[in-house]
């Protein structure tokens, strides 16, 4: 069966630019973070640059270590690609290395770097661009588990959540693979749907493809993206619940967040109000759909107030609550035995 | 202010091929209904071809009446053009008429018509292609008011609901303009967006422009498409509901319809359900969202049973029920005032 999802080639070489702030690097320390595994090396153009404790790898290195991709790990802050960047890019291209990236400028919109890539045998992906033949969903059950991570908000830690599921339910013995549905997921995952790119007809039907049937004890832990709250990109949320048909879901936020970010006349829903309408919106294609726990960015909380806060979460919903990157997420899988 | 929504030039001479099949030739068959003032003609490649009763116009007396475009009125059931279409479609390019299409094949594909087009300083438009430049959706409250047709499944009557509202607002003395969402609606108004074809996350974006800011006591009545329990499209619907910000919505359902039509596992969502989560949905960014009727397709109930049905579900929901194209939507309307 034709699954068109992203497929990135591995080992990757993370390359960092000349950026040494690390909020501009967080994909590039995303992908070091979860999967070390499939990072050969870092490619850095000036010592400045952030160190993600990779080895060093110039092009024809990395070339002659087999490596799949080179990764671009920066954010790009406006205007074009600079000229030392592109060399590299071009000098990798030329080595049948491919060039992976989300920037808002396209790569294969760049003359010299098509004509490396035709050179080398190697191919520009760029992961805002969804594959072709994606098909409109058919609401058919699929086998297999499914988890979700939802939100009160976007950029909370849907993401992370999910990575962090991913790992500690391997670690408990669980058979689980972790779903991209970003540009950033994607690159740390090798593989995924930039489901916000699709086009809307097909938005559900990119769910069902992005976690496809599968053992009946596996589970997907599936990245979600913005929220059903959001006023503009509800859309994404809504279709990518439905298409996903999932067992469970988790709800994400960050303690202290009183607005959607950027939508500053649209107060935060509560969890309990988005705990009970993915509950509604899920149940159309998965009447077995629950809630197992919530996962809370708590960094404005404070770690002297931490336990009591999530303790007081805890008892308000009758569900587990953790921050992931403090506790990990063990007391939430412990809801699925 | 830039309004990236699509604008068809008119008046338009309605192409019908050799298509003697009523069913094939809906889009023409509804141009002519709706908008008569925008038809300056029909073309037809064969006198069994299907007569809209508009004045026969070859393509030079059309490009001496100043024809603004030609509207492929027909559905090409697979395959590419036939040639006999394209030779007149060509003519029409050449002689500075644009060519107004939803087939599958893209206009802009096929290297005699673009040379055509060029040829003749005409456009190529195809109303599957939604404009440029759509923002992800504000959530900012908009001036003046809006009603949204929604349905409990796809194809049962919101475009012709939206449009009937339309005309029968227009003369109950309301300023109300029809807002279309999909392409047959585009022609139809000469203007909108193919919601259904824009990018995931400018869907609401694209609803918001639809219906911009207007006068205080102006209404749009605004198409609607697939329905928010539908497991293939509800993303689509979820998107235009939260960018259209409705005041007002009138659910539009089929009698007799059991299950979501293609999806025959999925039943149809009960019309109480439907209202329930519109509403509830709608809240986010017009907490005045209400419900003011119910338009039926009651062709299934046949005559003699029509008034006890609808007399039935309307004393079930306590709103007005029609069949639009029997009664018109006065009733309906009422609810406004």
């Amino acid at each position: 069966m034709q699954t068109p999802t992203l497929k990135l080639r591995t080992p990757y070489l993370i390359f960092l630019g000349d950026e040494s702030r690390p909020t501009y690097a967080k994909t590039g320390k995303g992908i070091a973070d979860w999967r070390p595994e499939l990072c050969a090396g870092q490619l850095r153009l000036s010592n400045d640059a952030l160190d993600l404790k990779l080895p060093d790898m110039p092009v024809g290195v990395a070339a002659d270590a087999g490596v799949g991709s080179l990764v671009v790990g920066t954010a790009l802050v406006g205007g074009n690609i600079p000229h030392n960047w592109l060399d590299t890019l071009c000098e990798a291209a030329r080595a049948g290395i491919d060039i992976v990236a989300g920037l808002h400028t396209r790569l294969d919109s760049i003359a010299v770097l098509r004509d490396a890539a035709a050179a080398g045998g190697s191919r520009l992906v760029d992961v805002r661009i969804p594959p072709h033949n994606i098909p409109v969903a058919s609401g058919r059950k699929r086998s297999g588990k499914r988890l979700l991570t939802v939100g009160t908000d976007c950029a909370l830690g849907k993401k992370y959540t999910a990575l962090q599921l991913e790992r500690d339910m391997q670690r408990a013995g669980y058979d689980a693979d972790f779903r991209a549905s970003g540009q950033t997921g994607i690159m740390i995952a090798g593989t995924g749907i930039p489901i916000d790119c699709v086009v809307a007809d097909f938005i559900s039907g990119a769910a069902e493809i992005l976690s496809p049937d599968n053992k009946s004890e596996h589970w997907d832990i599936i990245e979600g993206q913005g929220s059903i709250y959001h006023p503009g990109y509800a859309a994404v949320s809504h279709g990518l619940l439905i298409g996903s048909q999932p067992d469970a879901f988790v709800v994400c936020h960050a303690a202290g967040r009183t607005h959607i970010e950027g939508w500053e006349e649209y107060p935060l829903p509560s969890i309990g109000e988005v705990i009970e309408r993915t509950t509604a919106i899920g149940a159309l294609t998965n009447p077995g759909i629950r809630c197992i726990g919530i996962s809370v960015n708590t960094l404005a909380v404070g770690a002297e107030k931490r336990a009591d806060y999530l303790a007081q979460l805890s008892a308000q919903y009758g569900l587990p609550c953790v921050d992931p990157m403090i506790h990990g997420t063990g007391a939430i899988i412990q809801q699925l035995a």
